[in-house]
């Protein structure tokens, strides 16, 4: 055997493993979409009592999905990773209780499925009715907390459709313990255990063969940081869903409230500064400037908060600290002409997710709110209500930052799509 | 000079012209964007000036636009292009004034920029309003007939977009006489001309940048047929929306009425048997074969509908004849043993766009409309009423065959995205 042929060997045995690979994922999607036919039909009762009966098994299961987690929580720790995502990857008895509780709040929310969206009777007599149905196959791809499996499974479930889960590499141990017990639950509540499946976390190329299988899976949602979502969003050839990566600012007007202001801007900033609807970025009218600014720089310092910008005492800006998210107790500071220069920043760096304006001006908050182009517009309010629960959904799938399909936080119904039924008795159309 | 710096200074002119056309169409979109922040915050009164203004201006033009156009017929005919295609090209003065009719048309209808989809006051006392509001940037990739130029124009100027129109080199000069009316009569209007846009049609890599202007674009909607629209949802990093590629089916079920089974058949396919929604297959359920294949079968070679399939007397069919899309007097004819052979083999073959059932049996209508996968199902009534006028929608940009955003006939309000606004007064969210 010459060098050159071991290498082709070599080669195609990497493209079989490639091969392989990708057809694994793609059979775990046909199986997706055949259990998806079952889910399309059932009623809100059929889904509800599954919802419940995962729920149970769930807690009945704690121990072992406490046990894998524990196997996770060591290599994690072997690997040096630090606390903060070990205490997202951490599973505790309460948290647990806390994963069962959430199947049980879907179940109390309403079926999207079936909802009648529209009709009208055309003049000719032809009765239409727009109804929510399914997506289908929707695909989730996700980092590492492992109540994200259960709480997408219940989404998914309640609205229909079945789900491919890709967790990462560093929960594996618990997204098998809970997938293996919702593939059970499922099949004694009579409903198909592909309804939920866990794709191989070993290799990134799983992402890739999820994101491209076109024809296969109707829709993938990214959850997770931008690395991701602009990895996913670049090479997919299946529809995807952007989700959470915020950019957010609270921009002090000049008629600002400076109670309100400081209140806001602390609460935006600080409740928690890892999460995509925290803010990122203060924008100071300089009319107030020479008030608001001591003051809240003052308690954002206060607070812990390292601030950047180009004013003294502060960590020098660069273009970075405009553009990216912190994700952490650090905040950009900028000091602004006036309400266009704080839209044209916004527009400038934002991503879209919420953008907060702190004013008693009504025509301010007027311009702001028609002119920012963002998921969400807060008047007098925390960024950190953009979030599914907050705004009253129950719960959430992700906070899609695009505008096609979704805006802002998803709920049941942006999981589903629509279908025209058209009733006639034998009508032709015209030429 | 080297035959190697040959090549190199050569692949660098190639370089540089690829690179010029994608510095063209991204300049074309970020003037599209300063432009659409302007027609983002007109209300529905300027919208609709300007749209009866440029109406005025197209009739205006008449004789400058059919000039034009004869241009384009000439090169066509010279080039050897087929009547039916010189027919989609051609503009008279009938059409002009059908165009400057759509206009109008499109003046008449609701302005979906504004509308508040739902809304809520939270427990807390935030009160929560979706409204809609203009995608913001959109571009259109599409075949030969030029007064799609202005349809295109007339919806995204109505839903508060900026269009980037992307039309055939066949119609170049029939659509730069239009445009170039457009822009002037938006000029005259006090509206930004860069409003509309028309890109160079050369180069085939036009398209390629305009679906890959991720940030710059919003949406692309392809409109062509199924080559453009795989290449354009393969490509593209910019969202897009598909459209059009229909495979439609009409399943005579075992209860059917005969009369209204003939009608439909005939109508489905012969109304207008080159657009997307006539129908391509016949299944015939064969508990009603025996009276029903003669006489449908007569039926539609009397219609001079050449038959394909495995009967005696019909063009032998292959895989091909149930898959693909005539768009010709064709159509592919299978007996079926019931209901799931026929849903089964509409889920294989069809691209999700109209499916027909004629049946009097109300169980077997049921199963039909909410087990078939597709943007609109028909119970008794011709697959050719899937369309955005017939649908009462006023004018359409096209029927989405995806499940996201939007599915069926897109009218003005799914040219639209939303934004949630926010108003607290001072609110904070608790830890």
């Amino acid at each position: 055997m010459t060098s050159g042929s071991t290498i082709d060997a070599k080669r195609d045995g990497a493209n079989d493993g490639e091969q392989d690979l990708r057809g694994d994922v793609h059979n775990a999607a046909r199986r997706a979409r055949v259990a998806s036919r079952t889910l399309a039909l059932l009623n809100a009762e059929q889904k509800n009592r599954a919802l419940h009966a995962a729920a149970d098994a769930v807690l009945g299961a704690v121990d072992a999905i406490i046990a894998a987690n524990n196997h996770d929580i060591e290599r994690a720790k072997a690997s040096g990773t630090e606390e903060s995502l070990l205490d997202r990857l951490r599973l505790t008895p309460a948290r647990v209780d806390g994963i069962a509780a959430g199947l049980r709040q879907v179940a109390g929310l309403d079926d999207p499925v079936g909802e009648v969206v529209q009709g009208k009777t055309l003049p000719n007599g032809l009765e239409l009715v727009q109804k929510r149905v399914p997506l289908g196959v929707v695909g989730i791809v996700y980092e590492a907390r492992p109540n994200v499996t259960v709480d997408a499974f219940g989404l998914a479930l309640k609205s229909g459709n079945a789900v491919l889960l890709r967790g990462s590499s560093s929960a594996s141990n618990s997204n098998t313990a809970l997938v293996d017990v919702l593939r059970t639950s499922l099949v004694d509540s009579g409903l198909p255990a592909d309804s939920v499946q866990l794709l191989p976390t070993e290799d990134r190329a799983t992402v890739t063969h999820l994101i491209q299988a076109r024809g296969l899976v109707d829709v993938v949602i990214p959850r997770g940081g931008a690395g991701l979502i602009n990895a996913v969003v670049r090479d997919a050839t299946v529809p995807t869903i952007e989700t959470g990566v915020g950019n957010c600012h609270v921009y002090v007007h000049s008629a600002a409230d400076l109670d309100i202001a400081e209140n806001i801007v602390l609460n935006s900033k600080t409740r928690r500064p890892s999460v995509c609807n925290t803010a990122e970025t203060l924008l100071i009218d300089e009319q107030i400037a020479p008030v608001a600014l001591p003051r809240l720089v003052g308690a954002l310092e206060d607070a812990e908060v390292t601030l950047h910008g180009d004013l003294p005492g502060m960590v020098a800006a660069g273009e970075d600290d405009w553009a990216d998210e912190y994700l952490s107790l650090d905040m950009a500071v900028k000091v602004v002409a006036g309400i266009d220069e704080a839209i044209a920043h916004i527009e400038k760096y934002g991503t879209s997710h919420t953008e907060a304006i702190v004013t008693a001006d009504i025509a301010a908050a007027r311009e702001f709110t028609s002119r920012v182009d963002a998921a969400a517009v807060m008047v007098n309010a925390s960024t950190a209500f953009t979030d599914g629960e907050q705004f009253g959904f129950g719960a959430e799938i992700g906070i899609s930052t695009q505008k096609l399909h979704a805006r802002g936080p998803m709920g049941l119904p942006e999981l589903t799509s629509t279908k025209w039924i058209v009733w006639g008795q034998g009508h032709t159309r015209p030429v």
